[in-house]
């Protein structure tokens, strides 16, 4: 048995797709478009693949995306300033700032700018306003890697009522809401982390796993029940050449891959579960467009939202 | 084997003992105690019993305490008006809005309500604000039953980290800040609720069972593993012979107050699950005395941040 491929980047792809005409569209009624501003603090090299990333979508998709740099000795009331200018700001709809901040903003500076996000440009959702409205299931902007999950779901027909989902994992970013959303779509709910003692256990009571702890292969096959979905949120650049075999058997294109170029992105479910699961998400091309893909959409839905109010 | 009985009661007594003096304390060096406004649109029988409670707790431990009233015909702009005027007073640290609202308000009204209070000042902590900073582990202003159960748990050294916590019930006032505060302990959290197909063997891999959906007796025996801890938030009034003889058999002193009173109050949990825990909070006398010493405890930290953030 090989489970099903759960093909998040031709979905991103569809989504956005399906994004362009209603941008245009809000073009066209408003005389401009949506705008999201992207604050950038230093030149993390993933942070600025990650943000070229949004930027490229962004822009094809008709957004006006601006990116605001600044330096990477900028200090945490520097960056407040620029989120500040954007909440003022009538021609930016969202504020996405890019984690992480340089370490000179100091501990909690992350949370500190997240914070001082205006609610309704709050695209990223991790604002504490935004979190407490999806939490009482009343949401206006949910963060985006959760909220691709339910759209790949939802769109691949994958039945969430009544199930047993299990939440690896508990981060502000992904776990927690995560669990929210399966949560209010009537799953029980398990969340399980470093602490739980028995996790592989735990994991193989789930209908549906999502994985999203940041630790290469994590999840084995013992881990998943047979048929079970299986979601895995991990992004991770692996550069040893012990992991990168615990992980493909000689041979395997990936371990391949991973020796001509000296590093490889894998997911937090080991490859061999593709022989037990009934579905899967690939890393990559699985959860990760679709993050960026909710970015467009929450943007856009911020847009109408505030314009909406205003009107 | 039976239960050791978690005294709710009791610790809630000497909690509010505790709290005295700091409530003295603050009175001195503020010249004005800590002081919490309640609003109680209407007249329902249980919101006055239950609002009685409060202001006799708050005034008894030195608090100040207005009770603030409106009509049963008060409309929902009337509830906004008299909490815009506790957000402004100097002398409210906190402000409570009792439910039910009068159905007169229209659907969703409490919510909206809820969201008028300003968020330094909600010490029921329903505010999205105020929901989202627990679930980011920061809280200021934590829901006072979960907030109690936590108490309970701590000052009774029952372990968290580690364990399996099953909470039954996901409402935005228990269920989802219970599972919150549970996780940020490291348990590991399972949430249930009716659409949950196998209950009981769920509730079975609980070490802490938290029962907290409004049904009389639906936690029963098998429902429990044994040894666990069981906390039964559920306060309800059984009025009809066929549930209370189904909880109680004849002679029981529980039956026969029922039989004298006409009715009784229950929890969530059977009473034979006594025969099996480990230890058990009773109903009455078990998390609900908790709930309205938290609220004093949140009304004195509301006060304290508030002037620290003045002064």
């Amino acid at each position: 048995m090989t489970a099903r491929v759960l093909d998040g980047q031709s979905l991103a792809a569809r989504m956005q797709e399906e994004i362009k005409p209603e941008v245009a569209v809000f073009t066209q009624q408003h005389g401009r478009p949506p705008g999201l501003g992207i604050v950038l603090a230093g030149n993390d090299p993933a942070s600025e693949v990650y943000v070229g990333h949004k930027v490229k979508a962004g822009t094809s998709a008709g957004f006006r995306v601006d990116l605001e740099r600044l330096p990477a000795t900028a200090s945490l009331a520097d960056a407040l300033a620029l989120v500040r200018r954007l909440n003022a700001s009538p021609d930016h709809d969202g504020i996405l700032v890019q984690s992480p901040l340089p370490k000179g903003m100091g501990r909690g500076a992350e949370q500190a700018v997240f914070d001082t996000i205006d609610p309704a440009k709050d695209v990223d959702g991790f604002g504490a306003s935004s979190v407490g409205l999806l939490v009482q299931n009343r949401p206006k902007l949910v963060a985006c890697t959760p909220w691709g999950v339910i759209q790949l779901l939802e769109r691949e027909n994958i039945l969430i009522a009544g199930r047993h989902a299990v939440v690896v994992g508990r981060s502000d970013i992904v776990g927690k809401p995560m669990a929210m959303l399966l949560l209010h779509r009537d799953a029980t709910v398990t969340i399980c982390h470093s602490k739980t003692p028995n996790l592989p256990e735990v994991c193989r009571q789930a209908d549906i796993l999502v994985a999203a702890v940041g630790k290469p292969g994590l999840v084995t096959r013992d881990f998943v029940k047979p048929g079970a979905v299986v979601i895995d949120v991990g992004i991770n650049r692996v550069t040893d050449a012990t992991t990168a075999s615990r992980l493909y058997p000689a041979g395997h294109k990936r371990l391949a891959l991973f020796q001509s170029k000296g590093s490889i992105l894998v997911g937090d479910v080991h490859p061999e579960v593709e022989d037990v699961a009934g579905a899967l998400t690939p890393v990559p091309g699985g959860v990760g467009p679709l993050t960026i893909t909710m970015l467009m959409a929450n943007t856009l839905k911020a847009a109408r939202d505030r314009l909406a109010l205003a009107g």
